[in-house]
């Protein structure tokens, strides 16, 4: 059988032709624990290939060596949808010229279908794959599970690389990457850490006010109407949004409430829900634990998903559109319900949207889950140092002092008033959490642009400023 | 949930803007129990929509009233990979002033993915769907297994309709079409005939002639030194191609031979011999019997692949790139091996490549097997009447009467000698065959060119003459 195989990366870059100024891509399925895009960038640099693009779905510490391939011009451009804090410190700093360009997990997908972000190479870690280029995630030492944030590279990409650890006997069976959109196939040791690709296990929080936090935010789901037959729900894996989960499946074993779907990131509470009937399906754009793995191989109600069907804008929609709830996290909410996930609040990058932005603008009830303070700072503002999510996909917020509704959603505030609700209103929560922490100096800032932050609409929702060169 | 529901064809029509001169697309997977293809050119006839270039993947004479489009001048252009015999008589007669263009189904998926051939507007049938347009053909009344051949189309045409009788709740699982791909959804009460759509089994020859051919093909292949633990294998749905499997199957089970897939259209004798052992996995592009279409539903190892997964050409390769042994039929082959399936003896159309084309392109041994006469004439001609595969991807004819062997296959000859099959030369073949049946004269043609060729290079391969006027 004629392979696909090249016995080095060097000798695959080579193949492809990759040149100056072109753009490569790379997708974060084994987050943490990540070797691929070190190892490629390292064999660029030494290549002498200058000037690249980098389109990496997020960036985790592991990839902090691509700072030095920045610093000395061997990447000059950077797109991604989210960075890890110690990514996000170097980038604050001002290392790259042209600004940051972050979008959302679907933003980037469609942009990537459409062409309007091309990729040249999509360098793509495969936890198992055949000679020919079939590859799932299912499988392998480093098996991470869905492959969902890889699939739309896979597809639009001019030339496709596979590395992989694990080769099987062709034809791998349950591909998430199909042989007809990749070129070559290279084999290295060890595509990963599998200690920083997965948690064991994802943990409900054992702290007081995240319990109280999670009580509510299943009552608001509750009293928001949306909980009957065929409901469908997406939340993080915080430990928040996950005792959020657990109380939320008692509610719907008690009414005997059977939802249609949980989609996202995936954990094993929400597979311990399927299990239990409380969804008919998983729909699986990333799995964030060993028990997500399992079931996504074994269990086929649970389905690997891409990112354009998970989250994609347009008018063609994706799964995101049908969401009744999502339950998302926060840095800094302000009055008007603008969300930051971006920076801290000293405006340092430590974060992106992931898909918070699209399951935002997709579900019938977006909750914003988030303590009243946090690090001795209130988390409403009178506005955040950046929007992430804008104020108007975002319905409710949820913190241990009671709840604020959208003003855009008087129906809903009257709702959960009706159930019993501590509703209050989102100026009295910003006051109470400045009567706790005070009222934070304003930050100084810098005065370059390090990075915008697209809308799911293509246009620039904010940009992002440097640090102060003192900082 | 925001549905992609429309409740007419004709707000589908209008909503996707479809206008004159446009192309549209339709894929053959309901064969001649397929309602859709008329359903939607009455509608667009009716409204008024005229010079469009209809691309579908084959035609049945279920099609026929396609024929009065073209007259009317609402059809001007027709791509497609195969037409029966009735729809053939009326192409031969010249009724579109452009000549057709047949293209393989695997150059028909790489042409549309690549836009050399783009499509504005996908009209498909699918078996069931939910209300967001995720597809699938493994379920509903007319289910057909899978819908390998309308996945480029809903991949790549700039706008989709599905059109289904099947509404299933969202989200459809196992779906071969994702939402993300889909603008509108049109239920229709019926979408085909399941009668037209699968035979209730395909069956194996009870021909002597036929069954004489099977026997010698199999010893061909075990002769060939390829039947191997590893080995794949295609053949056609054919009398004579199912009793050659099922002479393989023996043979395989002898010897205790475990083959890593079967490929193409599948029948339920590939599916007995998944079960019994005899290939690890089918890659199905479509289903052409019952047994086959509840095996793609129930057997995680019987999956569905895409007509760019299956045949696509190009560096990238496809699943028939790593086939071993492919079975083949032919109207016409001649002493260059050349093979005609686009036309009788008399230059009617009648055929077309299917996959004919690809599978032979990429079979390590391509296999001719055809009786020495048919319809009292000789199989073995000087030229085919058409080149529809060229006779440098075959390998091996077999006949009821011999085995050929392409000259540039001495090896191939030499150890099917070794292994006392019959080997002759073609030129002896077609000898034979004059001897039976005379030499035919030869068949007058008009003068128009009324279909070209394309070979898997893009190029023109053949070109297919009008009928004389009087015939």
């Amino acid at each position: 059988m004629e392979t696909k195989l090249v016995s080095t990366l060097e000798e695959a870059i080579r193949s492809v032709g990759l040149k100056d100024g072109m753009t490569v891509s790379f997708h974060h399925h084994l987050r943490n624990g990540d070797y691929i895009l070190n190892l490629v960038m390292e064999q660029v640099a030494a290549m002498g290939i200058r000037d690249l693009t980098v389109n990496a779905s997020s960036l985790f510490d592991v990839h902090l060596p691509l700072m030095e391939h920045i610093r000395s011009g061997v990447v000059t451009r950077l797109l991604t949808d989210y960075v890890s804090g110690g990514i996000g410190r170097h980038l604050s700093q001002g290392i790259l010229e042209a600004p940051v360009e972050f979008r959302s997990h679907g933003t980037r997908a469609t942009d990537i279908a459409s062409e309007k972000t091309p990729i040249d190479v999509a360098f793509l870690a495969v936890p198992a794959a055949d000679c020919r280029g079939n590859a799932t995630g299912k499988l392998g030492r480093a098996a991470c599970g869905s492959l969902g944030y890889a699939i739309p590279d896979a597809m639009y990409a001019k030339k496709v690389v596979l590395i992989t650890d694990t080769l099987l006997p062709y034809p791998l069976s349950d591909w998430a990457i199909p042989e007809c959109f990749v070129d070559y196939v290279v084999q290295v040791p060890e595509i990963g850490d599998p200690r920083g690709i997965l948690s064991g296990t994802t943990r409900i929080t054992r702290d007081p006010v995240g319990l109280v936090m999670a009580e509510l935010a299943a009552k608001t789901i509750a009293g928001s109407g949306l909980l009957k037959e065929g409901f469908s729900f997406q939340t993080g894996a915080g430990g928040a949004s996950l005792a959020a989960a657990a109380a939320l499946k008692k509610i719907m074993e008690k009414e005997h409430i059977t939802g249609s779907f949980a989609l996202g990131g995936i954990t094993g509470y929400l597979v311990e829900m399927l299990r239990a009937g409380c969804f008919r399906q998983l729909m699986d754009v990333q799995c964030f634990d060993l028990d997500a793995v399992a079931s996504i191989r074994d269990d086929p109600r649970h389905r690997e998903i891409s990112a354009i069907h998970y989250a994609g804008p347009g008018t063609r929609g994706a799964v995101v559109d049908s969401l009744d709830v999502v339950i998302l996290g926060a840095t800094e909410i302000d009055t008007n319900f603008n969300v930051n996930v971006h920076t801290d609040s000293s405006g340092c990058l430590m974060g992106g949207s992931g898909g918070h932005t699209d399951a935002a603008a997709g579900a019938k009830l977006t909750m914003i889950i988030a303590p009243l303070v946090r690090a001795r700072l209130p988390i409403v503002t009178d506005r955040v140092t950046c929007i992430s999510t804008p104020g108007d996909t975002v319905d409710v917020l949820v913190t241990q002092r009671g709840i604020a509704v959208n003003p855009r959603r008087p129906e809903l505030r009257q709702r959960l008033l009706e159930a019993g609700l501590p509703v209050t209103d989102i100026e009295a929560l910003k006051k109470r959490a400045e009567a706790i922490a005070g009222i934070p100096r304003p930050v100084p800032r810098g005065d370059r642009v390090v990075a915008e932050v697209l809308g799911r609409d293509g246009r620039v929702q904010d940009q992002i400023l440097s640090l102060p060169s003192d900082f």
